[in-house]
């Protein structure tokens, strides 16, 4: 017998898509895939990523988002309808090499919510297999729950690398990401310097006790500490500016042979003096999506302060303004909700 | 007392020097640095880097040259006098914090022979602190020992990465550095593949066991076998091809999650879109050179043909031509004697 509730999710929704090259609110068909669970989006953040789709990079089409926390309203595993979840973003095809070792992250043929092949959570209704969705704790706002993706992708580092309370690091970027990676660094007790161009973030960062520095309109940094620190330099720098020039900064600051985490995803190459990496046996290593799990136990214990990092909130009808304000420099993070 | 060999040391002699935008056989001053040994050259090596820095890369002025065998004519170890010897390229200021770890190759001030702030070994003499010579054992030939340096550079990749039987790895270049990384890689009995431009070159690893794939004009590998194996890709592959298209084909060929090791060392920027390393959660590693003792052993145990490497021997005074020939595309070692 059908509900109400039912028709209602049978109708058509709302979505902010980027499709033609323009983003825009349309009307979409409520995504049902098969042997999948259906989300209604409750809350999503808007993440530079998007903001780069949006401007061509990784040739996306469909609905945008990838940070959320929503209710489950349908799912094969019928325990989990009604529950509050959050998603891992990356489905993989389940058949070949790197899906049967677990790693469905990286597999070739895989769909990520709203990055590839797959409509994502700037919408009313999100769909994903039910074994990538995560009960949020109690505890945990709504607020709070939709920062689990960006903060994954923040613990992901502590995963690649082994950062010791001997450790000198800097963060390039005092965005979103950088300020999450900045926070979730921190932790270790390393010495550590977040590295941005504008006051009012780097103020965040420190009022919770990091040493900041200041990039000058030149990419200098504005910090004789930091400057004279350049030999022998610091044992890890993370790049998460999203921005060309950071990796240039990154390879004045490293050690040698020290580690060069590189976190930024933009539209576009960048030109690169290789022989630096050589000459000094610099590592660069590609860093993306993490562990939920571990970000949500992170989020339970109190352990971040990811509040402190909201711009503004607006309603999924609004999601064109929001993109706007988003991409606006010195914004923080924008959430849209449902 | 004064020997005729004294004074036979203290005239002028011929060095192969790059300056003023200009490589030419020139008159210099017998290099003696206080403290140091000096050594009489008596086979040296031409490497890509030479070929390099005479384009401008590095910035460097002097004599060129760092791969060499020679005899020790003075020393203030005075055991190592009339020693045949090869020799650490790089000079630590002995004062940093790396120098006191041990690590003067990394040190912020450091010479390096015919690369950096030292003339080099395309001379008649050159000068090394004692520490920095390794006396050659008698089985090893000067044709072989000349080789040290880039084996050392080789093995270093080992050090860094480990590299066992079960695993898949591309050696992307055919030209010196590419078939000694490939002649190393291969004693790990992993599944190895040597990816290059010359069917000559490529018959030379090909007759020592080693897969071969070509590479057409357009950078597409010619080889079913490897184009197949894209996805999931190789658990390493060395880009030692000296040319700035061999990242973006390195970028290729990885898997998820795999290790580009990075050895080539020209002029000039690559443009490089950078997101795929992050995307792929790729690292990539620089990596110089290595450690002398090892490779030494290596040629004395006569685990590495060498010697099938080596084009053409001029002597000395015949550098600019010999030079010339180095940088013809396809050429492998060109040899120095004196």
């Amino acid at each position: 017998m059908k509900t109400a509730r039912d028709c209602l999710i049978n109708v058509e929704m709302k979505a902010l898509r980027f499709e033609d090259n323009k983003l825009k609110l349309a009307d979409s068909a409520v995504p049902r895939r098969a042997g999948e669970a259906l989300v209604r989006m409750t809350m999503a953040g808007i993440c530079n990523t998007d903001v780069e789709i949006a401007r061509g990079y990784a040739d996306f089409r469909g609905a945008l988002g990838h940070e959320f926390v929503g209710v489950v309203e349908e799912s094969p595993e019928r325990s989990q309808i009604g529950r509050r979840v959050v998603g891992e973003i990356n489905v993989g095809c389940g058949q070949c090499d790197l899906c049967r070792r677990n790693d469905p992250r990286h597999c070739p043929d895989r769909t990520a919510l709203g990055i590839r092949g797959r409509d994502g959570a700037f919408a009313e209704y999100l769909s994903l297999p039910p074994q990538n969705l995560l009960t949020v704790p109690d505890v945990v706002s709504d607020r709070q729950a939709v920062f689990t993706e960006p903060l994954a992708a923040a613990l992901e580092i502590l995963d690649q690398v082994e950062v010791r309370a001997s450790h000198r690091v800097a963060v390039i970027g005092d965005g979103k990401l950088g300020q999450l990676i900045s926070c979730v660094i921190a932790r270790t007790g390393c010495d550590l310097t977040l590295i941005g161009k504008h006051d009012a973030k780097l103020e965040i960062a420190a009022r919770a006790g990091v040493k900041t520095a200041k990039l000058g309109a030149a990419g200098i940094v504005l910090c004789s500490e930091v400057a004279t620190t350049k030999s022998p330099g610091f044992d890890f720098v993370v790049e998460a500016s999203g921005a060309p020039g950071g990796m240039e900064l990154a390879l004045d600051l490293i050690r040698p042979r020290g580690a060069i985490i590189l976190k930024s995803t933009f539209r576009g190459a960048v030109r690169l003096d290789t022989s630096r990496i050589v000459v000094n046996e610099v590592s660069v290593i590609g860093s993306r999506c993490g562990r939920f799990e571990t970000a949500l136990r992170l989020l339970e214990s109190g352990g971040v302060d990811v509040e402190s990092l909201i711009a503004r909130e607006y309603p999924l009808a609004e999601g064109v303004e929001a993109m706007a304000e988003a991409q606006r420099p010195g914004t923080l993070k924008v959430l849209l909700t449902n």
